[in-house]
């Protein structure tokens, strides 16, 4: 044995575990069958460092997020696609303000999470799958620091040109970010160096997540700083507009459609 | 880069963090240098199957433990020996009761923390090792599922020689195990059957520790039953004569030193 994960869908088990635990409902996580047991999202990153943190706040509803996400979603207008919706806690808040939101993630479970808690309009789909289907948006949301899925300087110009495929003129994005650079901590510091010296940015992680048996393969998920992201963006359909850093090293950024 | 962790004193960093969370006394966990976060042991086992668990446990007070390990301290008579004293929870209740007790423990991390809370006999080394010392007891508890230190068919022997070795007439073990076999989980039912086929008992777990950047080395930790303990303990300086399985799947076995 190798101690391997067998690849499946981590998110979509750990969200459904989550609910499961959070309304009492379905068969829970228990320690020696007898003893409820919190459900953890772990995350690895390629240089063995490993962390674990509580899946619960997936759920959360906006009595318990952080200031900025209450700042993201106040931003928001018109027709919106909510880019990896997760548990849905941002898209049920918008549902309730009369907000047109589609949710969209490339978990199914997550999805399945999302109907049973009321969220509406769902599409299982990468942006670049969705960008096929005619839609259009005013906003697109990138929160619970979901600015990372832009990955890097390779994935983003087609990250960013999908998003264009899908907006409407005048359209938005709104990232949840996070500067990486401000730590001394040398397993980041180290981590970050090392990611340099083979042509990466500094904070693009290559993370993979576990959950009880399954794991994801591993991926890039972006962690920079809002120069890195402007750098990014430039020469890309979109301009980044405004950032907002009061919850440094957090930010959100807003990219406005071009032209 | 290769995912694989740098070996280290997991649970030493792991209780040291706790402890620091706890009281808020230095430097703490912290998510992006900002908000506080949980302290979460990653316990790997090798065919691929992870779990988190906060690391708090380890700190309780008698207030949130678990009813058995009540009853275990309860038990409790004359010189004892706490091996795998961990965050000395129990070492410290014995203290205040009287009882002159000595913390075991190979964590060297582990051994500082009871320091800190107050623990005052500490003794870094395996049983084995402390078995040379010439010290006696008259009680060796095995808790927090410590009865796992048996490892196996092949350590059992030598770990209860170890410990007749540093026992007085009429000593006594009490140990905290979990019978693993009411589960009809195929993640665990799998485990079994495939420990069986290479010769090993069904519990007997392969498993490795890891917090942030750290990990042990691969080792054996035994989940067993009653009835398999029995099989283990024959044969040994020790006899199984009770089991207390009010709380099941966990129970408390008691052997006494035989002769």
């Amino acid at each position: 044995m190798t101690g391997e994960p067998r690849i499946g869908d981590v998110f979509g088990e750990l969200l459904r575990d989550a609910l499961a635990v959070a309304t009492g409902i379905g068969p829970r996580p228990l320690a020696g069958g007898r003893l409820p047991r919190p459900v953890i999202e772990i995350i690895e990153r390629d240089d063995g460092l490993i962390n674990g943190a509580p899946a619960a706040h997936y759920l959360d509803g906006p009595e318990d997020w952080q200031p900025h996400d209450h700042r993201a979603v106040d931003r928001v207008h018109g027709a919106t696609l909510d880019v990896g919706v997760g548990g849905g806690r941002i898209a049920l808040l918008l549902q309730e303000r009369g907000v047109p939101v589609t949710g969209l993630d490339t978990s199914a479970g997550a999805l399945q999470v999302c109907r049973r808690r009321g969220v509406r309009d769902l599409v299982h789909a990468t942006v670049d799958e969705h960008a096929a289907s005619g839609r259009q948006y005013d906003t697109f949301l990138l929160l619970g620091n979901n600015l990372g899925l832009m990955e890097g300087r390779e994935r983003a110009p087609a990250f960013l040109a999908a998003l264009a495929a899908l907006a409407r003129p005048g359209a938005q994005v709104i990232a949840h970010g996070t500067d990486p650079y401000g730590t001394r901590d040398p397993v980041h510091t180290t981590y970050h160096e090392h990611n340099r010296r083979r042509g990466r940015l500094g904070g693009q992680l290559r993370l993979r997540l576990r959950y009880r048996e399954l794991g994801t393969p591993w991926f890039d998920y972006l962690v920079c700083s809002p120069e890195e992201l402007a750098e990014l963006v430039h020469g890309s359909p979109w301009k980044l507009v405004d950032v907002d850093n009061h919850d440094a090293p957090y930010y959100l950024a807003t990219l406005k459609l071009t032209g």
